[in-house]
């Protein structure tokens, strides 16, 4: 009762989760802590000549969740609904594939994203995705809007258009923070995340990705800052050459950040997006053992 | 001894700190983890005609930093060290009082923030502070250089000098995140305490300040960003009005952002930056009281 009484005073004064952090509690089995990892791949690394095969290769290792692109997939909604039918395999979100960006000053090229968005948005609804995947602007792409205040109002207005978008298609657009070699303009968990909440809508989410998590000084505290209340999908892979977790030895410490998502009970996928420099079936085998391994010790 | 194990393999995983974060392990009195309150009060607000009154009224509270501004700190390193002297009271960060700014544009303003900033950091030294506080430029400070990642390794780049120069000097420079209506350029301490790392310099640190940290998503993930390694001050106000802690009521809630520190072994200061309504020892005689509840909580 001391326990149960504790409890709720945490969860009366934190909106991220009603648990505590002490991982005795979490053992214990409350409710509000997962204790399952869910593993996804992303289609294009997953071997198999057809989709059918990638799944079979998927189920054989215990893996749930699905991740596949988002170009062309309107198209490809039947598809990929009847190869999971009957399977222990869910979609879990979709990988960008919109054209244009939502911070580019020429308005075609917003346009581009706005439609292309929102066509890839009404699928990943109808797949069941956790989210489509976002990146507001690509180094490269330009011109783009300056860094200042009032972009990011900007930014957070169209993304709270774009959320309610998602979620009357029950979904959401997901932000990625990236490395600085490929986005200077989102790098940090905790940036995404509050950007998240200025874009007041259900539907605006964000991620981390353990490759992009260079940036950060902790995997711990990166994966706190999004809570439950943000957090919505983790990439993961190699953490010295973006190939398969596994590949580069030591280097290849999830722990830390394992730690926090247990502790948070965050409860959608952790997905492979990755490289590879062994045989594929081999290091996706020995990657999903070593992943399982260290959320057991995180 | 099964305990002791576990801890040796925490350590070795993470460098943050050298204890997992389970409130029951710390309870326990590792020696990693730190359970007292460091709390210290800036000069300005701490009232009292003269220093000796101020630090009487503080030494009566058990308040143990002395924050100074940084204005005119050369000239007062004899006064405020005799002042201090057989106290168990002892100057925590130094509170700015430069000129110019970091990423001005021009020559002049910059030289004349590496004059000024040098000469507070020689007296900070002097008097054994743990660092001084600076904005990297707020948002009335123009012209400014752009948000760009040329200007972040610009950053970088004259923060390992200055942070070199505190070295040389004891102290170090604390980068301290504010709110986007008065500096857009750094708000996030996770941001700050990845400029402190990628400056490579460990005279630069950073700082959270809990009226400010309202641009966070999670106390709890800030201070962890920062950890041991990056966290060298917190500022602390009423949550609401920024006055004194437990002047805005419920809303002065410090205890997510608590936990973090005490299970990271925070050992610097929480030192107050606020205005106040009530009478000024009633006052502050009631959020010393109150700061302490909560951190025996967290």
């Amino acid at each position: 009762m001391a326990g149960a009484a504790a409890l709720a005073v945490s969860s009366s004064a934190f909106s991220l989760s009603s648990c505590g952090n002490s991982k005795k509690d979490c053992c214990k089995g409350n409710e509000c802590c997962t204790r399952s990892l869910n593993i996804s791949f992303q289609e294009g690394l997953t071997p198999g000549e057809t989709l059918k095969e990638k799944l079979d290769f998927m189920e054989s290792l215990g893996v749930t969740g699905f991740e596949p692109g988002g170009r062309g997939l309107a198209d490809r909604v039947d598809e990929i609904k009847n190869a999971l039918e009957g399977r222990p395999i869910k979609v879990s979100a979709i990988c960008a594939g919109f054209q244009g960006f939502i911070l580019a000053e020429d308005p075609a090229v917003k346009k581009l994203f706005d439609t292309s968005m929102r066509e890839i948005i009404v699928a990943a609804g109808k797949l069941g995705a956790t989210g489509v995947i976002m990146v507001p602007a690509f180094n490269g792409q330009e011109p783009c809007k300056p860094h200042t205040q009032a972009t990011r109002d900007y930014l957070c207005e169209q993304l709270h258009d774009l959320g309610e978008f998602a979620v009357e298609n029950g979904t959401t657009v997901i932000l990625e923070p990236l490395n600085r070699g490929e986005c200077f303009y989102l790098r940090l968990v905790a940036d995404a995340a509050a950007i998240a909440r200025d874009s007041d809508s259900k539907g605006v989410k964000c991620m981390g990705d353990f490759w992009h998590m260079k940036e950060e000084t902790s995997d711990y505290g990166a994966f706190w800052s999004a809570g439950t209340e943000y957090l919505q999908h983790v990439h993961i892979a190699s953490r010295g050459r973006r190939k398969t977790p596994g590949e580069d030895g030591e280097l290849d410490n999830y722990v830390d950040g394992f730690r926090a998502l247990k502790q948070m009970g965050y409860d959608k996928y952790v997905s492979f997006e990755c490289g590879m420099l062994g045989d594929p079936k081999e290091v996706l085998t020995a990657a999903v053992a070593l992943l399982r391994k260290q959320w057991e010790e995180a």
